[in-house]
């Protein structure tokens, strides 16, 4: 059984409410941006490459809905800038805008063929991604010992990516080869993306999980070969931002000696910014933390802590596993190399 | 508000239910020993002190209530071993328990004395853990700088030791004596003893809490001046047993160069374990996992892995502030004086 997280049929977005997961599974159709923006926001669809897609389509869709309308291009830059600002840290989402953008701003587009042109674009970049995705799995598979136990965060697989996503990607190839990997999942409090998302979606392929909490990592990383993370933005000098506690893992995977990757399509690079310093984080509601479903479980009065990313730094990761080759320290120097070749891409 | 998690009134137990904090405070009084180990298995008492007390109450009033039946030394013995089993970690428990069988071997006391000479007991131990509670708290203060920022983990408080609790003990003399401290509760999942009980109890005191998932400790140990845990087993060469996910903290303490201490009473201490290995760990139910209160958050099908404990390596540990005074290592030597000075003891 696969399920796909976003689909686009005629004309038209559909998401898989993964704030129900893996209790039900259930799509629904946003009627606007508006829309588009809260289930990005509320995590419904959620992983850095998929809500750049999800922004991408809902921008589209929102050209089709204004078709006609007086001052389109400008109604529709303001839903693009708001699009792109719905979650601050993954890159992914303000990039996959700008792409549209340009073709907003590009004024020998009659206003007519914009909703077409939009949906164009989104869909390229909804198949790009799908196609990094494969050549991460195929590179990170390399890796892969048979009978690996591989350690991962959070959600970085089909749910969050096209195709196989990102982190996970690597896995599913590793599996269909017969080498046999087992992952082993922290849960990912407070949002639970490794019970509700990784968990589920592996077991779904078959692939064997071993759950545990976020706090025996520590306990298990003897047993674990790799570990394979994703990412919501990483800078020029490699420091990576993904789910909040990627941080403790590569620290705890340092301790132990244990080979820390981050998978990550080119889309998840900002050159632009020089270190984790450059990089937003997101601090979420202290709801999140307050109650487990709708279970109060913290009191009223005391103060709470919930950034949704933290930031690993370079010195603590072993490779960067990217659709464009694998990176190795120093990061600067491999990045120099990376943006030459992709200079084209952007 | 203080609320007390066990009283004994009328030659009764109360408990208070502690799965059902922080939303409802609510005693019930088991009926029989069956219904005390019932609850020490479904943590409605828990807390390494604690439930040797409750257990040593529970047989006091089974005593009671056997008394005039027939083969009451025999059917004692018997509930004795099965309260001494109820969790297999904390050492308190059998300690506890061991101190009534003592009485029940005592052929010289006719059985018609039994019911009274045990609840004696139980009220000493009572009363000693109580005693206990209030040295670890001097001796901990001591330690404790004014503002400090401390962090714990799980339950160590009011709720899991008669008095001030053990980990926390010092923290309350050190509020009292107003020095502000700020405690960092990690919110130890699975059963969130640190969200559901350490923040309510220290915000009932008046005490500042900050909440943070245990994905969080390592963002959050630059901000820490020392981090003070309590202990189910301590082994002969100090390695000290507590909740699943304090080993994780005592590395991330070291690697971060904080001060880490165990608080813990004498009776926590196991110098027949040599070390770790001696010590059995007991391993929970996957519902644990599968479950945040009714919200199914797990898919079937998947493995887990829910051990209610972990050990801390002696080397990792700063000191154990104990209330014949605080050891520092090399802990074998420390131990040789601690029992030496204990011989009366036990």
């Amino acid at each position: 059984m696969t399920v796909e997280p976003l689909l686009w049929r005629q004309h038209r977005l559909w998401l898989l409410d993964q704030t129900e997961l893996p209790r039900r599974v259930r799509y629904f159709t946003p009627d606007n941006y508006r829309q588009v923006i809260a289930a990005i926001r509320r995590l419904s669809v959620r992983g850095a490459p998929l809500i750049g897609i999800a922004a991408a389509y809902g921008l589209a869709q929102e050209a089709q809905r204004l078709t006609g309308s007086r001052n389109i291009r400008k109604r529709l830059l303001r839903a693009a800038v708001a699009l792109a600002a719905a979650r601050p840290t993954a890159v992914n989402l303000s990039w996959a805008i700008q792409r549209l953008a340009a073709i907003l701003n590009d004024h020998r587009i009659p206003e007519s063929e914009l909703a077409a042109r939009l949906e164009q674009e989104a869909t390229v970049i909804h198949q790009e991604e799908r196609t990094r995705s494969m050549k991460l799995g195929a590179l990170g598979n390399k890796l892969i010992p048979a009978n690996a136990r591989i350690m991962t965060i959070c959600n970085a697989g089909r749910l969050a990516a096209p195709g196989f996503g990102t982190a996970l990607a690597p896995v599913y190839l590793a599996h269909q080869q017969g080498k046999q990997p087992t992952v082993y999942v922290p849960e990912t409090r407070p949002l639970l993306q490794g019970a509700r998302l990784t968990a589920w979606e592996l077991s779904n392929a078959g692939i064997p999980v071993v759950l545990l909490t976020d706090s025996m990592v520590s306990l298990l990383m003897p047993e674990i070969d790799l570990i394979l993370v994703g990412a919501d933005r990483i800078a020029a000098n490699g420091d990576a931002a993904n789910k909040v506690g990627t941080y403790q893992l590569s620290l705890l995977a340092h301790h132990f000696h244990r080979p820390f990757y981050v998978v990550a399509p080119v889309s998840t690079f900002d050159f632009k910014a020089g270190s984790a310093r450059d990089i937003p984080i997101e601090e979420r509601s202290a709801r999140e933390l307050q109650y487990c479903g709708k279970w109060r479980v913290a009191p009223k009065g005391i103060s709470y802590h919930n950034p949704a990313f933290d930031v690993t730094p370079a010195k603590f990761i072993t490779g960067i596993i990217t659709d464009a080759g694998i990176l190795y320290p120093p990061y600067r120097r491999a990045f120099a190399t990376l943006r030459r070749r992709l200079r084209a891409f952007r």
